[in-house]
């Protein structure tokens, strides 16, 4: 392990001045213009791995490429398999007037290095292939083989991996998936998240008159529709922040101790959020804290709302129809379809008979959960300790992630999220940036990781 | 009155070709490349006026001219003086594929006059002027002065009418305006419409964090102000139709057993109602007819609402401020500002202190009423059942006529509401079209109409 941290140590400089030059590919997967960049920068990213003596391969989807990388692996190899999993595509950069040196000049100012992509994610997966660079450089056998899928449409929704993954299944078969797109809270506190939340959107219109109204000649005689939506939605959540759809609940795995004593660990404070976010006051379910109100707790939000006239002044009408959009985060076990089915269920409930009611589903992603005293997570712990020096901490992130859901159905396994993107790294946001520091720390964990990884797989092999 | 109405018979096809020679001017206020036609429709009427030995005057305003027009009359004239409100500008025609002919191409199809401004206001007024025109042919003389004040800016809020009524003050000072510029349910049902519905306007800002939040990452902790708009706006009216504002209801005068007695004669069906509308069921205050309830009684809707996401597909953010415009339609006695201010503090109430409120004002507009059993609107009640005969009706109209408040502040006079459209009249939409029988019987009506108003203001000043 001493001549891999020392190479990393030495090599740092070079490091940055590669990720600085796969930083320069404006490879923004939304935007059909940049669909040659983003050739560009997977092949940047094939020339580089075969460079460090990796087998690398540029695999042709209906979209955008998806890279797939291997360590040197003899044949029949009986050593565990890891899959490390990144992407190359990043954010649009707009809005660009609010950058202060141009997304794809990368510019380091003391331990930042602010460019788009830096920490979401090019930067993450790049500390794991310099790590694998460091043990074939310094001939240090790495005691896994692993494989690096990093693909080009995550901003997109991630289109082309599924049938990828379905396609590429026995080649991907592996002990677990290792991921740092995520977050963790301080310099001070690196994290494994465990959980995620699930999501599933719904859309409500209520519909009124066939025409908008003259509401003078009309109004007081015939119901409103944007009154009854207003009506319906408030009748969603008490002002204690419980949901009252009827069995919302039910399926929600109980908080253990362990976790609250976890949570209860990490450095946020509820007064100075209430200031970050410009807000009188917080606001959640009563019987939590902030931190679990916002990550491991279910919720109910109205993300837009539309009826009748929106433009200056006013205009007299009753409106032919309002609509709402809501998602609702999901948490352990709650399913979205079943939560959708409940929530178009109370709604027709509380609708008058006045107006007539639509209610469609929209998109659902189930909600992740690993044990976070399992063999894999509590090696990810060791890990994150080892290389950053100090106590990490477990998150449930609040946020999906769906492929996670993907890996475990596909590939069946758990992933590991070990994500290095500070609280200020500006992901999807201008002036993008990602922690030097980190970068460098990340490379140490990465080297750690796997002999961890692999003793915990084969403690759990060992007959009992 | 035999002599006035053969020659209102005999001449009858010259008096519609002469008001469709009217119609054809596009006098669209509401656009400014019309200007032009403005001019020459105001100078079309004042010729049509001097031709018939009125004495005519275009009045320059600001604006569009106003076209005044007065009968012959004796210096120092003695005889009751009576003012004609009307307006020579139309609505803007679009949607033009909507129509079936060209809106000012006018078309007579059976008893119908197809043409923009055919009903609102052209026809109406015209229906007086011909009436004028029968007394001066035919040598009978007119019990009363009349003034003719026929504007062009009625579409586009009579901007330039208040300064011209103060300053023509003396010269309009008269006994009541009498406009004949509304509707009468049907046919059989010639009205008089004795009140009209005032307006508050108010505009409610919920302001939550300071930009859009990312719904995974905050959701669950800090309040989401589309959800407490919705909780407060369906604080302001329950499930019977009844406004909550502590305090609305205070300045509402009671309708009389003789209002409820008139309003339940009007020709309305609540169920053919309900398939014109294309409602699943009627809605309003418990207590009230569905005549009462969109006529006679106040009412609280909201016009629009925009808040967060309102593009295809969903965005998963908390938004930072949720907006609603609401208008109140207000009954004798309430007052616009009493209620602007009542809503204003009922509203900061409901609010939760996770959220910041902000409330805005917008225009107000007095309601209106006569009393319909008073001298003049017994008077034209009996003009009415002469020209038609059959028993007109009393009307509360739900919309707003703001000029009438105007007349009653500055010339301190009421108005005696006498109008002529049917509610197939299309007013403001495409096809609109005017009656020719109703044009007819209007000129019938307005020639009666002069020696019953005398006759109930000499009575007025008779010593008793």
């Amino acid at each position: 392990m001493k001549a891999v941290d020392s190479y990393l140590d030495q090599h740092r400089d070079r490091f940055v001045r590669e990720l600085c030059d796969y930083l320069r590919f404006p490879s923004v997967s939304a935007q059909p213009e940049h669909a040659p960049d983003m050739r560009a920068c997977a092949g940047w990213l094939v020339d580089h791995c075969t460079r460090l003596g990796l087998e690398a391969e540029l695999c042709p989807t209906a979209g955008n490429p998806i890279v797939l990388v291997r360590t040197p692996r003899q044949p029949g190899s009986k050593k565990p398999h890891f899959v490390v999993y990144g992407h190359y595509d990043v954010q649009p950069p707009d809005p660009l007037d609010l950058w202060v040196s141009p997304p794809f000049e990368p510019r380091v100012e003391g331990d930042a290095l602010f460019a788009r992509g830096s920490a979401d994610n090019k930067g993450q997966h790049m500390a794991h292939i310099n790590a694998v660079e460091a043990h074939l450089r310094t001939g240090t056998e790495l005691p896994c083989d692993l494989t690096f899928l990093i693909e080009g449409e995550e901003e997109v929704g991630c289109t082309n991996l599924t049938p990828f993954l379905r396609k590429r299944r026995r080649e991907l078969k592996c002990e677990a998936m290792v991921i740092s797109d995520t977050g963790m809270p301080s310099p001070r506190h690196p994290a494994l998240t465990y959980a995620l939340r699930g999501i599933a959107a719904v859309e409500v219109i209520v519909h009124g008159p066939d025409r908008d109204l003259h509401s003078g000649i009309f109004g007081g005689s015939v119901d409103n529709p944007a009154m009854v939506l207003c009506q319906v939605l408030a009748q969603l959540r008490d002002r204690k922040g419980r949901i009252t759809v009827p069995g919302f609940y039910d399926d929600v795995v109980k908080l253990s101790a362990y976790e609250r004593k976890q949570m209860a660990r990490l450095p946020f404070k509820e007064s100075s959020e209430r200031k970050f976010l410009g807000v009188p006051g917080m606001f959640g379910e009563s019987g939590f804290t902030f931190v679990e109100r916002r990550s491991a707790r279910p919720t109910c939000e109205i993300n837009g709302l539309t009826s009748g006239y929106q433009g200056a002044g006013s205009k007299t009408i009753i409106p032919s129809w309002a609509r709402a959009k809501l998602t609702f985060r999901l948490v352990p076990d709650q399913d979205p379809a079943t939560i959708a089915r409940l929530v178009k269920a109370h709604l027709k409930d509380l609708c008058p008979p006045t107006v007539r009611l639509e209610v469609n589903a929209g998109h659902g992603g189930s909600p992740y959960l690993i044990d976070p005293t399992g063999p894999l997570a509590q090696a990810s712990m060791r890990a994150l300790k080892s290389a950053f020096e100090c106590e990490p901490v477990l998150l449930r992130e609040g946020g999906s992630i769906p492929i996670v859901n993907d890996f475990k159905r596909i590939l069946g396994v758990d992933s590991l999220l070990l994500g290095l993107a500070l609280p200020n790294a500006n992901a999807h946001s201008p002036n993008e940036q990602f922690s030097l520091s980190i970068f460098q720390k990340g490379m140490r964990m990465s080297a750690r990781l796997w002999p961890e990884l692999v003793q915990a797989v084969e403690r759990g092999k060992r007959p009992a």
